[in-house]
């Protein structure tokens, strides 16, 4: 009987990348031109499975595929109460460790899937079939998996790379321009982090296209942000070298100001775009990054809409420290935050209480 | 400044093995002479910790470390609510991820403190230093982490070795017979599993001082059985590939036995005895287990007066059969058994329901 690796390859799903984390253990990334090829591979896992959706995802799939669990909606669902559900699913199907559970959908989806996976039996099976841009660029990518905790965003998780990650870029097609943007954010960064201008460049001239969704200049834009990811992860899997932290460039910024808007006023994308611009002035203003560039950069995100001139109220500033303060990257209780020097030339560096102040807040009346 | 290694060794702890496993992750196993010892060894980590004790084992200690979680004794508390609680007062701490959780007490403490270790931020810190016979030969060592979810026990966990194990055979002297020979049952297994015979004649030869917790015979017998540990986890760390899975001898049996008594009627060795003892007489009735052997090794256990006998009730049959369908060692939807060739030849195969139910079930009357 033929494997379901080989089936999936037979049926001609473009390879995107083979990323090969730490054990070995290795995530292929696979493109399927349309849902409809991407619903028989699917079928070709056979019976044991189990799908976790969303209320919207389970929209985009007819019949509803079962055994399933479909969770709500949001970010909101994304704890332990929401894991607890996948696994309690998994025991009541008596799946053994060979079982699979199939992912589909955005973010909080595809972590709390893997989250899951990762726990059940110490570890079952995993697809992830990212739905947003936002998914497909960074959650179904790299082996982090988490649900939030206490207030802290991603506090609690482990490391469990999917075994396939299968991506459909027609399922972009339904997304509301604000959640596109809430991924291109990340695409952004990932232009800033790449090795080559490839993805800079696209995202320069070509925001007609990507904005309007062209299938073939989004698939582009996926495999090359994928490729950035991949060559950050792979040099350092657990992030315990300081290579792949440079990923969370505009992370540290952007998580606090979420924090501040109670994770309901600011979307990740729009945190991470604002973050980022944050991390750009810094390294400006302390002579480690090029003006040049940090211009340049900057306006690529104003751009395409961000809102990046945005500071915090005075009144804010004890909540945003404080959610600095948790933040996972701390070491020796020191928060080191992501800068450039240049493209893809990240630096890692503490910054002092008043600059910071100066960033985020705004001004004085 | 000299690193928390540099002064365990410097202390003169002896290293009775380092185990490496994925990842090349190392597990360093320091053996201490007596607990003002491993107090002094302990303090050395320095401020950056949580405790995470028992109501038992908080009375080993004075004066009482802090931070710490005091957690019930007993299986009982396996499970998430416990977890949360360790996890919420490391966030309350303030802990990031260079941040150490010890774990202090028995296969319970190990375990849970270990599988919110792996969860907090992805993965923190961990030292391990198990106070019972059971804890020191088994939970500790090996990575597997674990709590109890909807009956099933262990059914929720991660892989996450501990970086150092620190082993006292002092904390031995204090615990009943009822729970010392929890964990011989375990020792006794390593035995059979062993390459050599030297365990096994140790366990054969020196009951008298094992039962009297003779502290050079312990710590002999300690090492010995670790070091069989050892050998099976190091050539299959996450337990894929078939080697590591004999570990579990006389488990799939055992768990099925504490399932019908819901957890509380047998102890997990005394489970684990006879559940090796039906492995044995399996082997024998499907011509795979030398008769000899299995009648030597089926008598080492009555020496030590573990209810090898024993039969469960007709009415039980149907329970034993629910929870040895929930193994995780099933693969294809079978369960798989690890028998024994001879000493140190374990072998993985599938058992026939009728056979099952005459190696488990009392005859009818």
């Amino acid at each position: 009987m033929p494997t379901t690796r080989n089936l999936l390859y037979k049926m001609n799903m473009n390879t995107c990348c083979s990323v090969t984390l730490a054990d070995g253990q290795t995530t292929n990334v696979l493109l399927a031109d349309d849902i409809y090829d991407l619903s028989a591979h699917l079928s070709e896992y056979g019976n044991n499975v189990l799908w976790v959706l969303d209320g919207n995802t389970a929209r985009l799939i007819r019949p509803l595929p079962t055994p399933r669990v479909i969770l709500e909606p949001g970010e909101s669902a994304k704890n332990w109460r929401g894991t607890e559900r996948i696994l309690r699913a998994a025991v009541e199907e008596g799946m053994a460790r060979d079982g699979r559970f199939i992912g589909f959908g955005g973010g909080v989806i595809c972590d709390m899937t893997a989250f899951a996976a990762s726990l059940y039996m110490r570890g079952c099976r995993l697809t992830l079939v990212p739905t947003t841009l936002l998914a497909m660029v960074d959650a179904s990518l790299g082996g982090k998996t988490a649900i939030d905790f206490m207030g802290g965003k991603n506090l609690v998780g482990t490391f469990y790379p999917a075994q396939d990650v299968l991506i459909c870029c027609d399922t972009l097609k339904s997304l509301s321009d604000k959640e596109f943007l809430n991924g291109l954010a990340e695409v952004i960064k990932h232009a800033l982090l790449a090795q080559d201008e490839e993805l800079y460049r696209m995202l320069l001239l070509k925001k007609h296209q990507i904005m309007g969704r062209d299938p073939a200049v989004l698939r582009n834009l996926v495999e090359l942000s994928l490729k950035v990811k991949q060559s950050y992860i792979e040099r350092d899997p657990k992030e315990t070298l300081g290579i792949r932290q440079a990923l969370n460039l505009g992370h540290t910024f952007g998580h606090a100001l979420e924090s501040c808007g109670r994770f309901t006023t600011w979307s990740h994308g729009a945190a991470v775009a604002w973050g980022t611009c944050r991390a750009l002035e810094a390294g400006e203003k302390l002579g480690i990054t090029d003006q040049r560039y940090a211009s340049g950069a900057t306006k690529l995100f104003a751009m395409y809409g961000y809102d990046i001139d945005y500071r915090i109220g005075r009144g804010d500033w004890q909540l945003f420290r404080q959610s600095l303060l948790k933040d996972k990257k701390k070491q020796d209780g020191l928060v080191r935050f992501v800068l450039l020097e240049k493209q893809g030339k990240p630096v890692l560096t503490t910054i002092e209480l008043k600059l910071l102040q100066n960033l985020v807040i705004s001004s004085p009346i």
